[in-house]
């Protein structure tokens, strides 16, 4: 292979990311139209990519960069993050000081995420699944019989936990309903919120005022079971918990005890063990959406985030900005406590 | 009971509409307050019924009211129809004629059905009542394995059969996902569908053009059978079909066909035979989501209803026009052939 | 002109509006194509009116018809009033009870006036036409100088005298601002107010709540000098009063006075006499923006009219129902206290 | 003064900004609870700056700030533009290396320029401000006889050229008008654009195409002249130019040679020389809305930016990141070539 051209050079590591994956056919060969790809991913060892670093121009994945390996990479402007998770493997501090942008794809998801959460959130209110599997049992039921619960999303009372790229995406789908929306997210001053039609509220109001809930919060030390059982008995009685983003944020056994007793819905796409134990009680819960953590990985997300990265690249060899991909913040990069998927 | 004081009289036979379904204790109150009620929800014959003819000021329900016995209620003003679809048991010509208000409570329902229709699209997008069910036989498969299907609404294609009262709500709540919006609605001049954003388009156009398909066309005799077999094959590979309304729309027979040969997805609420049977075919099908004809009857539609009628009487008696309960067009009200629902 | 054709009759005689001014020629040819158009544009005296008069299917414009002519009008299914007021010459009670259906065009004035609207009260926030006078007179003030009163329509509570198609119009145009909306409309029960994510409030809460306030209320003698001087006064100093319709709801002396005292700022564009007198105290205030009655007048919505009434008229020969025009109320088409525009 | 408190220290020196124009008493009360603030507005000359330099948190304001000066900034976080422009006197590349946030206020206009923008599109849309002035003049014309170039924003196309904060606000405002918007920036990917709804298109075609073209570009190299006289002369006959931001985008000399000859109308808020001289052939064109670099600056924008201040310093010294005021792009700060407001 011939690096040695003009075109700035590209080191490709995606894992746990796939290639194939993020990249179609399009966006791959516009990738490599642009720049001299170095693709690792089937190259096992440090070898090659210890070899190609000082020219690199970017790096897609998340290989091992400490310090001094970074300060061999004398050419790199970007680092980018493809799976969505921000590892502990990378000195980020010595990152932002050389002036490499570390890059982040979260918001491919965020679209996917908001239409799935919007969709467990009609199902709850409406038992959809519950009578789908009903009909296949031949036990349905018809008309009204099956509604006694049913209620409507318009007008209702709504809570998001969480305001970032996933509570926002879910907020504009939610404009028509003519919700009264609270927001509780401790990150952001309350005019961040108010200025997009929400109320800031605080997470007892939040709970306690709203007939849907949104679970979008990112984990964190300070989000490690937020949602305890304290905070779960504020939930309105038939309240529907949509619990979307994170497994860390909520004690799973104080949410299946406050299921059991019929105090409230829940839709749950994010479990503290994946595979769910077959045994697991959840499962046979009437009153509960099971969902097997699907709610943002599909095929036009991840295809978003190989466009994202070839839009970002394409500018930043132009000299511009980055708009596509976020630009992670220094402050929080080491805060997230998120497990990368297996 | 005395109904000779100077309030106005309406007679309430609500029939096959409940009364307590549709009247919360609040809005009977209301009623009561303003109007004498003749309540015959509970009195077989015609004999009270007829006996206060001649003083009613409203009808709430559908007897029959041939054009011999509606000469006979020379007071009356208004016609309320609380089932949703119009029987020919009355003479409407002559109701028109004597200047009664015809009126429809259809659009109560339309919130509640653009909700679910919406729920069941997202449903088909993402698998979530088949993934639901696969949880509870313990045969899940985890993030992207069971996502090879799925798609975003956000900016798809759309199409909408019938622009009436579900079609508009359902249009509203599709704003956030910039879809690209065909109608067809045989009814309708082309401006007032485009005025909305939406392209009016022919049958043949929004079927082959639309990834995703909402079915919410009155059954009428031009309607009958408006997706046949050659109609369905025009669907893409991969739609989904939403069939809300109604099934006299739809040749079931040709639906089948498709469905087993996995042409497309379907989440189908209303059968051309109610309970279906059990051994029907449709049950077992893993592209379709199954619901018993719920979209419309739940709790807040019903009552709805009971205040649209406590609101708009209120209205008439001050001489006013009724606002929320829809008139009936003289030229229509003999088209519609929905069935009653029992 | 042979009108002995299968071809239903239509005969139009526009006046006080006038045939091309609503009529594109693309409208009037598909006029023609569809209808026998007895055009009496240019015809004075009543003989031929009253010759066709039996034949005719619509009429379009609005001529004296007591009862005695209605009776001789036995095929006459549609009158179409293409002004915008409805006159007292025509007797609408004999015209309903023979199953004539009696449209109007108000609806097609409603998005120029809304959009109007919008731009005065823009202008009355910023100061637009203020600043653009004073460049011209070269007194203008730069940047921040100019704008010590200037305001943002963002998150401003606002107040709506009348929902009627103008008031929705404007309300869908300000989605996009976040406004807390209050409207006062004594026709409406507070359901349809609240359905639209406005809030339902009398008159009082409204005028003193509100930093912009829209009148577009109907002139009726429930709305003669409903903003006489007590009600000027609840507004707050500083409000901005858009008053678009109609000059008979207001008290203009008091509103003069409080205006030179500078209480708040208005922008005017109905007025109780037109022209206004040269000499008007009106013309020289600083904080009003003057419009000579041009909210609603455009081409656009001119051409709308010539095209609702085709749409309609195609509708009604294939035996559907008119959904464009607007189908008066017989409770309301008496109580319209509207001048002609001369 | 005592600073050596544990709260961190922020240097104010806002010129050209100025103190009391952006933070009110209760954001400043707000400032100085959480931090020790060296108040330098009334401190000339650089002794008192240098001196509380090593121990500052954060600088707003932005005096010079050459790489030595930052090198004894050692405990500097934040250095925050209040004014809008970032002027060469700070070595950026400097700041970056040594992990200083460099944060922008731009954003804080953009509701303002936004509103403006649109309430000037109406305008020259239904000249008001030249019927207002007919008014003042005694010259006005009523009704239809002044509307006859009027035209409606519903449905128009529009083109918006630069879609960084103030097009991204102006395009929320848009929506309900349902406009094919046609986006012409080059700094950003086609998706960017998309996703929102809009059309990406070239200069050509967004000029050719549109019926409302509203220019919000940044001033750059590139962005110098874009609309010289041939690119005026693509938009068509009796289009509506709305020119906000900013003058070194456009060639006034070709600009008024067009709009002398009629070819179409503008509204201009930014001039090559402010003030505009007395004698300017622009003053006296009644096809021109004038308006004296009024869009952004108003009191809410200005004290939005205290406010951003505040929440953005309070979160910072939380340890989160900010997320009111806007990061600096390192790839871009050193390409804007707006020159500041006197």
């Amino acid at each position: 292979m011939n690096t040695s051209t003009a075109k700035p050079v590209v080191l490709l590591r995606p894992a746990p990311q796939r290639r194939d994956r993020i990249f179609t056919p399009q966006a791959l060969a516009a990738l490599h139209e642009l720049f001299t790809v170095v693709d690792l991913e089937d190259t096992p060892g440090d070898e090659m990519f210890d070899r190609h670093l000082p020219e690199a121009f970017a790096i897609i994945g998340q290989p091992d960069l400490g310090a001094e390996r970074l300060a061999k990479a004398r050419k790199l402007k970007a680092l980018i993050n493809v799976e969505g998770n921000f590892f502990p493997n990378v000195d980020y501090a010595a990152a932002f000081s050389r002036g490499v942008r570390v890059l982040g794809c979260g918001s491919a998801y965020s679209q996917a995420v908001a239409e799935y959460s919007l969709g467990l959130a009609i199902d709850l209110a409406r038992g959809i699944s519950n009578q789908d599997g009903a009909m296949r049992a031949g036990s349905e039921k018809y008309v009204s019989e099956s509604n006694t619960d049913a209620v409507l999303l318009h007008r209702a009372t709504v809570g998001i936990l969480g305001y970032g790229n996933l509570g926002r995406s879910l907020h504009r789908l939610l404009q028509p309903f003519h919700n009264t929306v609270r927001i509780y997210d401790p990150w952001l001053p309350p005019a961040v919120i108010e200025d997009t039609g929400g109320i800031a509220a605080g997470l007892e109001e939040t709970l306690s005022s709203s007939q849907f809930v949104y679970v979008l919060a990112t984990a964190t030390a300070d989000s490690a079971h937020l949602l305890d059982g304290p905070a779960l008995d504020l939930l309105q009685q038939g309240a529907r918990l949509v619990l979307v983003s994170r497994a860390a944020v909520v004690d799973y056994d104080a949410l299946l005890d406050r299921l059991v007793a019929g105090r409230f819905l829940a839709a749950i796409d994010v479990w503290p063990l994946e595979p769910v134990p077959h045994d697991s009680p959840f499962r046979g819960l009437p009153n509960v959406v099971l969902s097997p953590h699907r709610a943002g990985g599909i095929t036009q997300a991840f295809h978003s985030i190989g466009e994202m990265v070839v839009d970002d690249l394409t500018l930043m060899a132009r000299g511009l900005a980055p708009v596509r991909l976020q630009a992670a913040a220094p402050e929080l990069v080491g805060r997230y406590r998120n497990k990368p998927v297996t």
